[in-house]
């Protein structure tokens, strides 16, 4: 099974070697990782981020799963490439799991950087913008999308110390994804 | 042409008049706008969120095209429930249309809640994550999913004065859609 690891991962200074982990770790599972940065696109070049796209929705299409680091990324929510790619796969019919390693509620990551108060039944942001308050971590399309098409999202009981670094909730995807294998 | 309004405007306080506007906007086009608050969930129901994400993806099933608000929301990025629903309409081969009323680059959103600097020639934040810098105003799977499946992101010159309620851009991508359903 041919798994494809999207996550913000990519923008950290290590980020090659955050995917040779990846990697190794579903190695170790019976997996193949397929790691965004493992494409050879030359970055100096003028349609490099075209370049980027292509090569990340051809890795989607040759796999037959996503796990998605879901982990918030500058702001209360997951990074928009990898929500995307979720989305893509999703609709694709590949088998999705994806993992946070914040495990707090939407309505308090939120309140991080604003303040949010109740309103007329329902939580309002300091823009008075709604802020969705169903129990779950992120956007509801995404905490649904894992349910019907993989498996519920993995969090940890709490946020480990290295919020980039720590592997533990990717493994256990790496785990259902070679369970889901097994039973195929 | 059913055309699925996806955005969030749903979390505006007056996301059903939002939603009128622009399904009558999409109607003066020929079209057919479909915007998730038309959907009947009793949002006191203990799944309200699993409801809504169910009807949010027959509207997208049933639609040919989404015209995607990319603006910027809590954060220097689109809505996470957006970019999944362009994901996962990309996927489906449907045409892609978006606006953003926010016509900045990434790298100077970014640099509107962190300090960005510039590390080993490329832009990093203050966490020291890489910050894209292709001149794009958001994460490159979505801003080329639309150069590739639909039009190129839609932008004001100027950000208007009331990002939430200007509805230039998205009568753009409306009439951008009318012009592709007569070329059909």
């Amino acid at each position: 099974m041919k798994v494809y690891l999207a996550g913000p991962d990519v923008f950290l200074p290590d980020a090659l070697e955050v995917g040779r982990q990846k990697t190794e770790i579903c190695r170790r599972h019976g997996l193949t990782g397929l790691y965004p940065l493992d494409n050879a696109v030359d970055r100096a070049a003028d349609d490099a981020s075209l370049q980027i796209f292509k090569a990340n929705e051809t890795m989607m299409d040759q796999a037959d799963a996503i796990i998605a680091n879901l982990t918030p990324f500058r702001g209360p929510g997951a990074d928009a490439g990898t929500v995307y790619e979720l989305g893509y796969m999703a609709a694709r019919g590949k088998f999705c799991l994806g993992y946070s390693n914040d495990p707090a509620v939407y309505a308090d990551r939120v309140r991080r950087s604003t303040k949010v108060t109740a309103q007329a039944g329902h939580l309002v942001d300091a823009d008075g913008l709604t802020v969705e308050d169903f129990g779950h971590t992120d956007n509801l399309m995404m905490i649904h999308a894992l349910d019907l098409y993989g498996a519920p999202l993995v969090l940890p009981r709490e946020k480990p110390v290295d919020i980039w670094h720590d592997l533990t909730a990717f493994e256990i995807c790496a785990a259902l994804a070679a369970a889901r294998l097994i039973s195929a």
